[in-house]
């Protein structure tokens, strides 16, 4: 098996980040995306759609989609439980992951491709107008989590789980994205705090 | 158990047909979203992100996110296992449910939201550029498709799963966002038939 990676981007080390949770090792084979190498043949033979990262198992089978990737990896190796447990644990999880991803994530990835002029070339038509309209969408989804954030330790409950994984990548990324989290926003700075010092977020 | 849900909007259908796929009824309770009865007191109050649908279990617990909903259900009851089985087979599934809605419901709702002059209130700023700027993604990622069901009966695979849904619900949602299927995509249109006839698809 091997893991087609993308360095720093997010969606690569959404994945590299639930490895070290679970404690398992893949070989990396190292994609330079600034080099625009997710557009060579290595990573189109195996995802036409060019996007990193790609899994490759023994027999040939590509598993692209960082969620689904780490679904793999869940089914693998259930503990720790990163998707929950039980019917209703997986389904909150699942709520809460989708919750970070299409609110907060996605809304950062678009201020970043529409505004940023590294992104030129990757975005087009790149729209700063569009761009900026998703700022404040992230910053109210921010106070939404803050409220809930005031009653649990984690994004989706009492268990870190790839919510959490999602939420400190979507964070992270709000730096080149030009974002802030406003100070305000005490139980996000400290949630935020306390994932971002796990081992595994150096992955 | 209620399930909150929004009539004709795709997502809401989503889960309707996830629901009939598995035999599995669940009292509605209709929520008029063009009368914009979703920012009411009975959603907002369970969902304050305002989205539907929203299932509420007996005990009071809320779940939100259609794909989240319908992964409860799966975990309830299995058979007919529409997130696919076994480890590989969850993962291709949760590939392509995602690559279904990143690459093509995502899209398709861009257009939608963006050009729509009935979405005016609901997507502000409207950016009619970004709106058009979707609809050849839509149709590329159609493309891409349209190669792969070359090979296999189903999107994902040769059993019919959450995927098809995802899919089928996007093409369906092309129609008011203003893309056409190109008549070139045969195979595309074969699944679409085949999908779209199923007695789930009424729901």
């Amino acid at each position: 098996m091997k893991l087609f990676d993308g360095g720093k981007a997010p969606n690569p080390r959404r994945v590299r980040v639930f490895l070290a949770e679970k404690g398992i090792d893949v070989p990396l084979v190292p994609v330079d995306m600034g080099a625009m190498e997710h557009r060579g043949e290595a990573v189109t033979s195996r995802n036409p759609l060019r996007r990193l990262p790609v899994l490759e198992l023994d027999d040939g089978t590509i598993i692209t989609e960082s969620i689904a990737i780490c679904r793999y990896f869940e089914e693998l190796q259930p503990k720790p439980a990163l998707f929950g447990q039980g019917a209703v644990g997986k389904a909150l999880v699942e709520m809460w992951q989708r919750r970070m991803e299409l609110n907060l994530m996605f809304c950062v990835a678009q201020a970043f491709r529409h505004t940023h002029p590294a992104m030129r070339e990757w975005e087009v038509p790149q729209l700063p107008e569009w761009g900026e309209a998703n700022k404040p969408k992230a910053v109210e989804f921010l106070r939404f989590l803050d409220g809930e954030l005031a009653n649990r330790e984690f994004v989706a409950g009492d268990s870190y789980s790839v919510a959490d994984i999602t939420g400190m990548i979507a964070v992270d990324f709000m730096k080149p994205a030009r974002i802030q989290v406003p100070d305000e926003f005490g139980n996000v700075l400290r949630w935020y705090r306390s994932v971002a010092s796990r081992p595994s977020a150096a992955a």
